[in-house]
């Protein structure tokens, strides 16, 4: 472990690129004066995380090579959490009073892109702070991609390696298909966003609102540019909104094979359709219940489209809200509970437990099931038409274990802070799957974390990414038997 | 499928032992006769138990022979769904108008040694039928330790090949080493069930009180004598009862080991350490905790018993409470939602998810950590120096992950008969784990099931009887696959 150069060399190239997008809300200045008062809080973040990035470079240009899985892990972790705690720099640093807990978490929420936030008043908060929380979303959003393709597979953490062959190829002679691969993800990425954008702002948006939303939902963020969350737009938007967060929890490297002429490998894909099949069923039901809770008020049309956006949010991990779905009775409580860990597919930009590994679980189920009926016979599992072996299935325990784990830690750290019950386990689950609201009144769809003390803040903040980074990544480069090569 | 002549017979035997104990409730009219008001409801259930396991016998008795594993399966889980239905008939039969809804919760309850009550006014109840319900449990207690021995590691469910030869054989070899294991087991239990009652009886409890809480104790059953459950009683008692609920939750098998000159087996077995360490741990910390956030009226030695006393009740899931512990602030609060899943030792009385489960659990992880490190290493996983096989790691995440679903299912169903989260959640987990007591202001330690809807009362007594059968057995004779052959 000596020699950490080519992780710092990365880590600081993303300090320049970093830098570089800190700039554009004070862009704001030539189109919108007034609402860039912050213009100086950013040129200041920008020049430090730029003269860090450049230093780093330049200590180290000589010592770029190659990268040993033990040091992706490092850099995977640590670029994560250095990010996130420079890219609140313009928070803590703009005349709005935020506190280092506050700015942390709400940078870590957007990078992660999770969309817990801890600022109130946001309809009238200054525009280059909210661009800011949407520029981290979008950035988070193709960083977890990114991710995904390049790293999280050979590091065989949480039943990845499924995905190895399947999106990419680190080698030799996989290297230049890598690189189509990366362009083909971002040309993807640009594109989703631009339509976004288009939309929202011919549906009636203000080219800021359209632009903020557009970011976030792709991402599958959920910062959104009022205290309402999405809650003042109409239902055409709505149903936009859920459109742009499920095609933001779709595996993106499928979307670059379709475009490489692979027709219908989307569709066909497992991982795909029971993602899909969940969000079209739950909502149907949930909009009977309510309509046989409270027949009075009950807007078929409003209703489902309400329904069918606060479930895909959740589900998506996204975290916007239209209204406070909380209050919609105890059995939408319960959903929505459950619907916290599932998460969108893996290649995305959403979160959570992913589709993936239900999926595995259900094979070994009915396998089990089906051994105890036929004791001598050998079975062979595959998913998506690839041999699923006992490696994956492993690490796909040791990722469940972990999180289960994680989610237990964190929810006894929350309540020794006398949060109550429902708070503290919610909190501790929409930290770690990266959806955004927790449940119950206080950090709830109507809520805010704005309330919670520091502690929690930062035991969230942490939450946020060790989620984001699949645990296991994180739990790893923490143990001591690590660092003693 | 066609010949269930021997599950006919072996069901039809445990009759004529249930009806047996049916008629000891009867024996209070020769020492209490104000305490045996439903000696004919007692007589009629007999009767009609014990003319249907006559009748049984009598129709199968020449078809009595081998069992084989597909039979074990129909046998285990329709004798405890029988056996539960037909002791509650006294319940129902007694003049206490007591719907059917309500006996078959009460009767499930006992049976299952959950301890859940929706009975009120225990004070002044009958006493028969509050002796018919400590019966119960004990019955259910040594069932379940029967089963473990003679059943459950043949079936492959849940993990529980882990002990087959370790607890039983179960071949013409092994055979004779059965009789002395059960003979062991049963004397095992009846001299602890004795140690109990005269323990309770010189620590000040009249002689009714020993023996129901001795019976319910050593079952980790949970069902007392008073609405207070064990509220009324010494710190003294509370620590016998700590004592004793340990003890039954502790390897049966390994008592007998122990006996047979095997010293010191008890206390090398990894469950058991595991499980001793959470029970002095735990208590000790949510002891501090409680001086922390209430120093005023805080009593050192009272405040320890009471909590070892009620976390020991959760964590062996026995059910007794000697106060409302859901009131001791949101730490304790979470605490015992997440000691619910626990469980007491496999072999044992207790139900939950069993502490070798997470000790599996807990190995995967450091394989998988490991293997992040040394990617080209070879492990071998043992677990009480015995190898464990990838099959007893399927077989474990099945259960794990169809115990969660379940979970799912009934709070889902729970919530949508209009109970909140807390109920809804800590109900469907309380049944699945044969806790006992829920959490908050309904079905938590303060309250009592006897509030909830009908359907709610049946949808839990389902519960109770999966978490009882390690799930997956009922869930195979439910499959259709099961009936096909």
């Amino acid at each position: 472990m000596r020699n950490l150069g080519p992780v710092v060399f990365i880590v600081s190239a993303m300090f320049v690129l970093l830098s570089m997008f800190m700039t554009l809300p004070v862009l704001l200045l030539l189109s919108d004066p007034e609402g860039a008062p912050n213009a100086i809080a950013f040129a200041k973040s920008a020049a430090v995380v730029c003269t860090l990035g450049i230093l780093g470079l330049a200590s180290t240009y000589r010592q770029s090579g190659d990268l040993k899985p033990r040091y992706m892990f490092v850099l995977t972790v640590s670029s994560w959490f250095i990010i996130a705690l420079f890219a609140s720099l313009p928070f803590y640093l703009s005349g709005n009073n935020i506190s280092a807990a506050d700015a942390v978490f709400e940078g870590t929420s957007g990078i992660t892109t999770t969309g817990a936030t801890v600022l109130s008043g946001l309809d009238s908060m200054d525009r280059d702070l909210l661009l800011w929380r949407s520029i981290l979303q979008w950035l988070g959003g193709i960083g977890i991609i990114g991710m995904f393709v390049a790293v999280l597979p050979f590091l065989r953490v949480g039943g990845m390696r499924l995905f190895a062959t399947e999106s990419s190829e680190w080698t030799e002679k996989g290297l230049p298909r890598m690189k189509t691969l990366s362009r083909g993800l971002l040309f993807v990425y640009l594109v989703f966003t631009i339509i976004a954008v288009v939309t929202y702002r011919l549906s009636g948006m203000s080219l800021f609102d359209a632009f903020n939303h557009a970011l976030t939902s792709i991402a599958t963020g959920g910062f959104s540019t009022s205290d309402q969350s999405m809650g003042k737009f109409s239902d055409l938007i709505l149903m936009e909104a859920t459109f742009f967060m499920i095609l933001g929890s779709l595996p993106f490297f499928l979307f670059v094979r379709e475009l490489h002429g692979q027709h219908g490998v989307l569709f066909r894909d497992k991982q795909v359709r029971l993602f899909l099949a969940i969000l079209f069923t739950v909502p149907a039901l949930l909009t009977l219940y309510r309509w046989w809770i409270a027949p009075g008020a009950f807007d078929p049309f409003h209703s489902y489209a309400a329904t069918m956006f606060n479930v895909t949010s959740v589900v998506t991990t996204t975290g916007y809200a239209s209204e406070d779905y909380s209050a919609w009775g105890p059995l939408a409580f319960v959903v929505f509970f459950f619907l916290m860990f599932v998460g969108g597919c893996s290649g995305s930009t959403a979160g959570g437990m992913k589709i993936f590994r239900f999926q595995l679980s259900l094979i070994i189920l009915r396998e089990q099931l089906m051994r105890l009926l036929h004791p001598r016979a050998v079975f062979t599992r595959n998913y998506n038409g690839r041999a699923v072996s006992d490696e994956i299935i492993s690490s796909m325990i040791a990722y469940t274990f972990i999180f289960l784990l994680c989610l237990l830690i964190i929810t006894v750290l929350l309540a020794s802070l006398q949060l109550d019950f429902v708070t503290a386990l919610s909190g501790a689950l929409t930290s770690l799957t990266n959806v955004g609201p927790g449940l119950g009144d206080v950090i709830g769809p109507a809520g805010n974390f704005g309330s919670l003390p520091d502690a929690a803040k930062w035991i969230l903040s942490v939450g946020m990414l060790m989620g984001r980074l699949e645990i296991l990544s994180v739990v790893i480069v923490l143990s001591p038997a690590f660092w003693r090569h």
